[in-house]
């Protein structure tokens, strides 16, 4: 489930790099990391091709899908104004926050190669494939539909238009969508071939699927200006684009992802740099780490984007990960809590942005059962479907195991079951618990600095003198 | 829906060879029909190879999926002997009878390069992405789940074993599965992901999972001996092995198959002879028909087979269909009713029995929503998914647009929008009703030996002197 539990496992001295897949070969990790050959096309139907650049990618960097990584953002000048001056004449769909989010994701190319909110050829592909199928035959990973929802309403003031202008919260154009197409949102289906489930209470479907429109509309996307949000934290939101041209600066070598939507602890510092090691001794001469939390979308009770972001800087100040060989950036993506159907998506958008190892752990991007007691994904199924998606074939998976508190050592530790009365699992729901009645942890399962930010958010959100919480299960 | 409007319908003149795609080349179809290079490997752990021959296909035809069509029949004589004796040793397994209509789609290569029932690796790629990847990395299409479920107690009795029986409803073996693996049976993400519904009411769900066991029982099949029914229909059930034999016999060049699984009236023989017509007018010198009624598995209200049988018969007979160049067999698949995602294993598994083209319908493998008042799947989306799926890119799909009843002509012909007053369209629930009261249906629509069959099939369900059916919609 979705819980710290899941980060509170590092990964097995001898379980890189590839988990066990009887279907598919099992190629050292140096021979999978040969660029694939460029693929000329680009999914979306093509008539926009003014705004999609090739990145100036180090050719030492994995090739994004489809070969060029895309970018609908116009080039300041005459192209900006005059989209600008287009949106004001096109019928406006006013975006919410989750559309925002999903348009600057395709904004960047973390979706390359799709070039817009999908059409249904593709919305079809992702829920029945999860891939995409390009021009030349090739195949890109492509797990969860990025689509734009209207209602009636809005269906019936596009009428005949094939360009529309989409605006933010306060009606500000943002973009033009073009060469449109208006189909069916089965909103069950969606959900019941993305989730696994239509049990209701699952966070993304409440939040964005139940109450919006009966129709979906796809196009090509020309974005105004860069999405910005102003909170602070923009100088984090790294393009694709950017992290390739920052890894190149560094000259690295191999690029290894952490995707994560909670607070670091030092089981999550022992695996990256445990990661890093292992990829040294494979010959690898400088791999860099990219710590890539998302940015998007979350559920109530995750915690907020801004105190994460806190707590990753108090870890890289505390020095438990070593700055000149990581990358701290945010991941513009929502989050769907989609499990093993999810956990593709972000395996690939970080392809875009240059990583070609990926870390995945126990059930991630899982949850608990909405209505039921138990979790809703199998805690394996993420690592083994990621193993086996089509379109991945070139990244490579580092599956972790359990780690735990080790008492006798007092640090976090890999999991050894030989002394197993020697190791504390601390789970999620224990270090929330711990934070909110401002208790501290052991020693050494997380920096003092990190922790006091936690500290400070429970704080925040339950005023003091409040009575203690309780937590319902033992740790 | 599932109903018989499904079937009036014909391939539009200008709608061969294949949909509109904007993400697959639109390759002419004899482009398409080159054999792929042989691949090596099948799915499966590959210990019982024995087992495995290779069809003495010819050449001319489609090769089967993984280049070798699967036999999983122990030949006569000591290994099948052997195998009987093995049987009475290993711990049984009680089949269901759709575990056996299963178990019969194995053995025969249907689902060739499956090998037996799934274990979890090909159960996850056939939710996920409807496709498996094979050792040389090559795809095949699959997108139905082939899985044996047991429960607990049945697990307990398995224990470590490695081999167990697997006995028909008289305790007869009828196959050893070896080198099993058990793993969990998620009815919840198995039923969302394979008909994008878990609404109640869903016909195969009700029969085959919702009371079915907790876990999946998946490992490679040696079957003592061929499956037989004995219900005066086995003569019809040719195997893949023999029905490419057949065709090689007829010296076919083109094999055109159509799924059906209600009675044949002429509509269905414009669409079939008309494919014909067009199949040499592009230069094939004889495409045979593979008329193919399912024979598994199907709900309630369906006709059942041998009364479907009776009535191909006398079409056959009538003159309708040409047997020369028609071959009627029955395909021993059950029934799914899961619209867009089944259609694929309808399609993938003539490609194993030969035949290179494929006749699809509106809303193929369809049906009404089990608790709302709509089709379940969008009617098109049968055409669209099977036209993007993985691994049927060497299959050309042939759809077809409605056609009805023309009443100026008197027969069935293509609708022509522009005469729209002179067509009536003849609905599955009003041709029922006609059968069913004993009406004849307008002359033309259906060959009169042919309703006649279907006349006594009501009749014998519904006593005559009984109320009159009446229409719930009208016509």
């Amino acid at each position: 489930m979705a819980s710290m539990a899941a980060f509170i496992a590092v990964i097995a001295p001898n379980s890189l790099p590839s988990i066990s897949n009887p279907l598919r070969p099992q190629l050292p990790a140096r021979l999978r990391l040969a660029p694939p050959p460029p693929v000329p096309f680009a999914v979306g139907k093509g008539r926009s091709t003014a705004l999609r650049r090739a990145a100036a990618a180090s050719c030492s960097l994995i090739q994004p899908d489809g070969g060029t990584l895309v970018d609908l953002v116009a080039r300041e000048g005459p192209a900006r104004e005059a989209l600008r001056r287009d949106a004001a004449r096109c019928p406006q769909i006013k975006l919410s926050r989750i559309d925002l989010e999903w348009l600057h994701v395709l904004s960047e190319g973390w979706a390359s190669p799709l070039c817009g909110f999908m059409r249904e050829a593709e919305f079809l592909q992702t829920l029945h494939f999860n891939c995409l199928r390009l021009g030349d035959g090739s195949i890109v990973n492509m797990s969860v539909p990025i689509v734009l929802a209207i209602d009636d309403a809005q269906k019936r003031a596009i009428g005949d238009r094939r360009r529309i202008a989409l605006v933010d919260a306060r009606d500000k154009p943002v973009a033009i969508l073009s060469d449109i197409e208006i189909y069916k949102h089965n909103k069950e289906e969606r959900i019941a071939r993305t989730w696994g489930t239509t049990a209701p209470g699952l966070p993304y479907v409440e939040e964005a699927i139940t109450n919006a429109g009966n129709w979906l509309i796809g196009g090509d996307l020309e974005v105004i200006e860069r999405i910005k949000y102003n909170d602070g934290l923009d100088k984090y939101r790294l393009s694709p684009a950017e992290l390739r041209e920052e890894f190149s600066r560094r000259n690295a070598d191999a690029v290894f992802a952490f995707q994560l939507r909670n607070p670091v602890h030092n089981g999550h510092a022992l695996l990256m740099t445990d990661t890093r090691r292992r990829l040294l001794e494979m010959g690898y001469k400088n791999p860099i780490l990219l710590l890539h939390p998302l940015g998007g979308y979350t559920k109530a009770d995750d915690v907020p984007l801004h105190w994460r972001m806190k707590q990753h800087e108090k870890v890289l100040e505390d020095g438990v990960l070593n700055p000149e060989t990581t990358v701290v950036a945010i991941f513009p993506s929502p989050m769907h809590y989609a499990g093993p159907t999810e956990v593709q998506w972000h395996a690939k958008s970080r392809i875009n942005a240059g990583a070609n190892f990926y870390i995945v752990g126990r059930d991630p991007a899982g949850m608990s059962h909405p209505i039921e007691k138990r979790d809703l994904y199998d805690a394996d199924h993420g690592k083994k479907v990621l193993s086996m998606a089509p379109g991945l074939e070139r990244l490579n998976i580092l599956p972790f195991k359990v780690a735990a508190y080790d008492k006798k050592q007092k640090k976090m530790a890999f999991f050894d079951p030989s002394r197993h009365q020697d190791f504390l699992f601390i789970s999620g729901t224990k270090m929330r618990t711990l934070a909110k009645n401002r208790e501290n942890p052991p020693d050494g399962f997380m920096c003092p600095g990190g922790w006091d930010v936690l500290v400070e958010y429970y704080d925040s959100v339950a005023p003091q003198g409040a009575n203690k919480f309780r937590e319902a299960v033992p740790a």
